[in-house]
């Protein structure tokens, strides 16, 4: 008999992840949730889903695999709502880009025997929701699934699941340790989204803004790019990984504080090693990015 | 008579511009000073040029207008050498990404007589040399003429030949006042320039740098590009425009510590408006990108 995977919220994540799964892992029979009625009638008219529903107890109770797919924090409070009605050996699963909070409300409230392995697909866009779904979306996305193997409720054998899964979905995959998750993305993402927003906004903000951005070229686009993105979206990632990224901005000020010596002594040498090395790591980076 | 236009140094911008003027501007005649002869035989072979020269000299004489197109620092300390030998009427200029070096070694050692409108062709690439070099480098880019009005050797009829020039080689044209050139680019440019390696350095440096970056997605990759740029170059363009850039970095770590209150007060509301502040200067730079 296939497993049914249950996904509550089909919005760009939820909803490709529909559609990736009957495109590319038919053996799964998928299920969803959507608050809209709208939403359920365009899925089960696209056949992305077996059976919609507006009712999230419907899919809880239908599913196998049940996935968090709903704004971050929202996840987390529909989920110790609904904990109750987990049975032992259904699994739990979440695709947000924090896990810090998630996880949190998962371990306060999931029923003994009910498995819980996060997921975080790298995969999204500036512009959400199920009209932006597609089945490709986590082609050449790092999909990561998270470890947290002292758990009772973490499960080997399905995380070996989600990483074939994911496989079939065309991702890369990657294990990480559930508790390191939000530090390294803060580093890599978050931080990176935040100082974008600072870096429109002091190049391009204020009175003679709009005048100097006629002067900007392909480095401030891409520079720049991410701070494009949906301002509520990014707030809920960013205020939900509020401590890593503080301590990431911390430390974009003691380099900024380095360069500031360096430019101000006229330390030629300083600053080409400086330059060199960032490089060197962006270099490293390209690498890793053509696998 | 055809005017004669001396480009002095064939590296990515004036081997570039060679080629630009011959397919695209072809009532030129070009010429071009190398410091290898092999990039003035590339030259020749290339009809880029009429005439090729390891010798400064021979250009300027030959030459209406003389073209300052070798490493910023370098096209200033050879103007100064080689001041005495341009005559009334003849035109400098050059294609630097900053002004206020240049533009002071030409005031200092100019003859009576001489003409100098300054030129920021914003077009380049990562990678360097001749061999790089493009006819079609500054289609789309921006061709900034810089305008010095109160200044004797500045003259409007230049600066329009100068626009045309700009116009014929498929860029667009915006004048921009020199004295404020470079405090606009240290914003839109420079300074990002050195964030997208502070961000680089921060993400992807340090013992866990590698591992985190594999984590890492497009925000990351776009972010970081400009880091990947050429150390060398990017020192003698942010040295040369130190106390701009200085500036502009003060000016981010004012953000970064609004940014810091905003998380640490849990500021929600502060947090989305600061997001959706840098998104509307964002979208209005997207807008002005597609004109």
């Amino acid at each position: 008999m296939s497993k049914t995977v249950g996904i509550i919220g089909l919005g760009l994540l939820g909803g490709s992840l529909a559609k990736a799964l009957v495109a590319y892992a038919p053996e799964y029979n998928v299920v969803g949730y959507a608050r809209r009625q709208e939403v359920c009638d365009a899925a089960l008219k696209d056949a992305c889903v077996s059976m919609a529903s507006t009712q999230v107890e419907d899919v809880i109770q239908a599913s196998d695999i049940v996935v968090f797919a709903l704004p971050p924090d929202t996840s987390g409070r529909v989920f110790e709502e609904k904990a109750h009605l987990f049975k032992p050996g259904q699994v739990v699963t979440d695709v947000a880009s924090t896990k810090t909070n998630f996880s949190h409300s998962v371990y306060k409230s999931i029923p003994e025997g009910v498995i819980f392995v996060s997921l975080h697909p790298m995969a999204g866009s500036e512009k959400g929701g199920y009209e932006m779904t597609s089945k490709d979306l986590f082609q050449k996305a790092t999909w990561i699934v998270l470890e947290d193997k002292d758990n009772p409720h973490w499960d080997a054998s399905v995380a070996e699941e989600f990483d074939r899964m994911g496989e079939k979905l065309g991702s890369h995959i990657r294990r990480v340790q559930l508790s390191e998750h939000d530090g390294y993305l803060a580093g890599v993402s978050h931080a990176p989204h935040l100082m974008s927003s600072i870096i429109a906004t002091v190049g391009g903000g204020g009175e003679i803004g709009h005048y100097r951005m006629q002067l900007a070229a392909g480095g401030f686009r891409d520079v720049t790019r991410v701070s494009g993105g949906n301002p509520s979206m990014w707030r809920e990632i960013i205020m939900g990984n509020r401590q890593c990224v503080l301590k990431e901005l911390n430390a974009v000020e003691r380099e900024i504080e380095k360069l500031k010596v360096i430019l101000t002594n006229q330390d030629e040498a300083g600053l080409e090693t400086y330059l060199a090395d960032a490089k060197k790591i962006r270099d490293t980076f390209a690498d890793l990015m053509l696998k």
